[in-house]
């Protein structure tokens, strides 16, 4: 399995730990997203997985030459969607940073593109791989916490030093797309489809990053009235433990499972409140060659351009500040 | 001071323990706010506080005949406008359950009548004395965290056994304005006024608890794009360790304030996660008592007007599905 990686802005250094599980996968080659990309570390660090590891300037060359089964998409984010639309029509399946797309028409046409195609495409939807997430999945699965009825989802990370590209929502995205889509997937996947969404976002404070936003809300009515809140920030103190501070609350007509430091902790009907044995983590990358082996990549696409759908209409709700009927 | 006690709905045991911070305040009288109303247990209670309490069965012919300085009103909630009016138009000041009423044209009056009259009014928003909130407004104060950005409010209760009154909306008056008000006045304490409110609640899974909503949540937009998540539910199972689960967390530029368990947990620039030290708790109805000694009833009848306008507002942006903006 020959996988390429294009660019550099992303979490590829997922999908190489990924590559190392699977003895037939090997990195082949790679490329930055667009000229002003850096691709000197990711240079090196494709060196370290296979030193013959080939290297070009034009990640269209790269495709066209080296033919790669599976293509890492991860450039500044506003371009996924055209890199990953010529990989998939050269035929090469793409593992994409989230959001697919940075616009609702680039993602309609993505999603047209992989039907088109029938090459795999999944995305770096990470989280969902995290022990919490898969403690807290099979916990639901086996009904602990009877009907969920109200989500509230979190993600607060530090801002630290932040390429420029942050700075232009054309290749940013936003806080929602980036990284408020996370919060986004873990609430459609334990809510459903979203019916309703309004939400805001602001600049403000943000520490002279231009027009990334810096703090953002929203809330999202799924079928069955099942309640979402969410925030996502880039305001977590530097001083803090940890990057990131991920939270996910599920409250159900049985007990209520919440996730805090990706620690899980369940209280029901019988018992006070208790931390629950971790489920073992999956590397993201791995489950995705494991499913593209097994032609089970459907899900993983569907919940991509899912929780893209959502997080571009919270910002849509966030920059109209109106409420927004998905249906 | 003379001290009257009208109906046995709401929380006038907290009136009765502040009153016995006050050497000079009796309980002298107490009634029934309707005749549905089982006042067996306030009279008892009362009995202990002053074996020489009266009883009246109709609290109007009490107001009239004992001139309470203050009255304790807490009937069936949907009854707070109309027997607080009546008090003050007596010249009794008023120390009300939550919310000051159950209409926005109820509220206005109120509002006018307290005015006109000039007699003091309070609100049993009783979670403003409690000690995590007075050490979150102190750290608040003294910048601890910067300015407020987000903020993320929870309200969570067990059901348990509830009076039949809960089942009608005109009475229990909703979930938001019984019990999201605590959440909406920290909100508004630490953010501010809304300029834009969002929100859903259903009655669905609510076993057979009528019209009364079990789960709601609700987003705010204060000035300078401060912005706040909350939500509110009677589904906090049987086995938690206690009766609520009530959360607030602050995020603001400069650090993190967080209250779980009635705890309460700092982070900022310099320093991790920690906890800092409680500042002792004060009786709700012993400030109010002080207050009126003090002539500064002023910021809590004004808290009480804006927290249930605003949880009147929640309902409604509920009830029509809609965005409202209160400007």
């Amino acid at each position: 399995v020959k996988i390429a990686v294009i660019g550099a802005a992303g979490h590829y250094q997922v999908a190489l730990d990924g590559s190392r599980e699977d003895k037939d996968a090997v990195i082949c080659a790679a490329a930055p997203g667009c000229p002003e990309e850096d691709a000197a570390t990711l240079g090196e660090a494709c060196r370290k997985e296979n030193p013959r590891c080939s290297f070009y300037e034009d990640w269209q060359e790269m495709i066209r030459q080296e033919k790669p089964d599976i293509t890492v998409v991860n450039s500044w984010y506003g371009q996924n969607d055209r890199i990953a639309e010529f990989c998939l029509e050269q035929g090469s399946a793409v593992y994409a940073e989230k959001p697919f797309s940075n616009t609702m028409e680039g993602l309609n046409q993505l999603k047209a593109c992989r039907e088109k195609s029938g090459v795999p495409l999944g995305i770096m939807l990470t989280c969902r791989y995290e022990p919490w997430f898969l403690t807290m999945d099979d916990a639901v699965k086996r009904g602990l916490i009877g009907k969920i009825r109200l989500i509230h989802a979190q993600k607060s990370y530090k801002l630290g030093t932040r390429p420029d590209f942050f700075r232009q929502r054309d290749m940013f995205t936003g806080l929602f797309p980036w990284v408020g889509i996370h919060a986004v997937d873990w609430i459609l996947h334990f809510g459903g489809t979203p019916k309703e969404i309004m939400a805001w976002h602001s600049a403000d404070e943000n520490r002279g990053m231009g027009e990334m936003e810096i703090s953002a809300a929203g809330i999202l009515r799924m079928e069955n009235n099942i309640f979402a809140t969410l925030s996502a920030d880039y305001l977590r103190p530097a001083g803090a433990a940890t990057h990131e501070d991920d939270r996910l609350r599920l409250t159900g007509t049985a007990g209520v499972l919440e996730t805090v430091n990706g620690r899980v902790y369940l209280e029901d009907e019988k018992e006070a409140k208790r931390e629950i044995p971790l489920l073992p983590g999956l590397n993201p990358f791995a489950e995705f060659l494991k499913s593209v082996r097994e032609g089970k990549t459907q899900e993983l696409a569907e919940a991509g351009f899912e929780a893209t759908r959502a997080a571009l209409l919270l910002r849509d709700a966030a920059d109209a500040d109106h409420l927004i009927r998905t249906v």
